[in-house]
């Protein structure tokens, strides 16, 4: 681990999500959700950041474009952006997250996932920020389109309880739910 | 107010702004600044969330925008989206800000600014917290680009502490800054 570093890993979920009616469908890969989860992942000491699709175009997409930012003229252009983005894994699917990690640590990580709603198996933020502090691998799913399908949710050891923002309104972007889920973990 | 609604407004700042070379300019309107924010505050009761730019072309285009998701099929497509944006106000400048808010209020609010490096006037988060809890009316300024001109910074009352994630990287996009502020300010 770098200096600063965390146990901690971000997956951005684009396929099997849900959409508005319910339904089991595959999201695309936003530019921004890559830059904005990546520069918040780089503040906090997040180990690694992946965006998880399972679709050919668009890992050729994301490729050329960490490219830019990595070795093109956008890391001339600006260092800390590819700082960033440098900790960013394009993968296949959530299967090739956890060999990874396994393989690293010897151990499956620890999966949380988030979302709107309260679920039952739910671990109070405390417990998750102390078993990351004591550099348990811990990964967390986060969900695009409109949420984690359930045979996501069903491969979570536990799930972050649902951001309270003291109204009936919840209905936060993506980017917006993991910088302070993060925070939330890791902030001082 | 309405049921959940605080006495926190926020304000996102076009103009005066720096770029990376330290010059005041003003930046472009982003439309994922207006809705990532706007569902963030929607979410947490923020009382209005203020875009501020003194140029009329880009008054044309946010209102434009704000019109199909509050009036055109945007409202039909995405209620939710339409109660987020309900709370944006796009306005000139700071000044029409403070003016709308003190007609309201009676007195002028308290003015706090963000910023990435430490400044002398800080106040400790929890102060500003419990400040908000008593209904004194506070406006956050959040800036875009590289940051909030001194014109503006000195305007303020307070300065929030840096966000520290425990690295020395400090490059969050505002998206994940505003979200950041909002949630440990009202956060539960």
């Amino acid at each position: 681990m770098s200096e600063g570093e965390t146990s901690l890993y971000l997956a951005l979920i684009h396929h099997p999500v849900m959409n508005k009616n319910q339904e089991i469908i595959g999201s695309a890969v936003t530019n921004l959700d890559i830059h904005d989860i990546a520069r918040m992942a780089c503040t906090y000491g997040v180990a690694r950041y992946f965006i998880s699709t399972p679709w050919a175009d668009q890992h050729t997409m994301v490729e050329e474009l960490l490219d830019h930012w990595r070795h093109g003229h956008g890391a001339k252009y600006n260092p800390a952006r590819k700082e960033a983005l440098s900790r960013v894994r394009l993968v296949w699917n959530l299967d090739e997250i956890v060999e990874q990690l396994e393989k690293e640590f010897g151990r499956k990580p620890l999966i949380i996932t988030t979302s709107a709603t309260e679920r039952e198996n739910t671990l109070p933020w405390q417990e998750l920020r102390e078993r990351i502090g004591d550099k348990e691998p811990v990964l967390i799913l986060l969900g695009t389109a409109h949420g984690l399908a359930p045979e996501i949710l069903q491969r979570a050891d536990y799930s972050l309880p649902p951001i309270q923002g003291g109204t009936q309104y919840n209905h936060l972007s993506v980017r917006s739910a993991a910088s302070i889920v993060v925070d939330r973990l890791l902030g001082s």
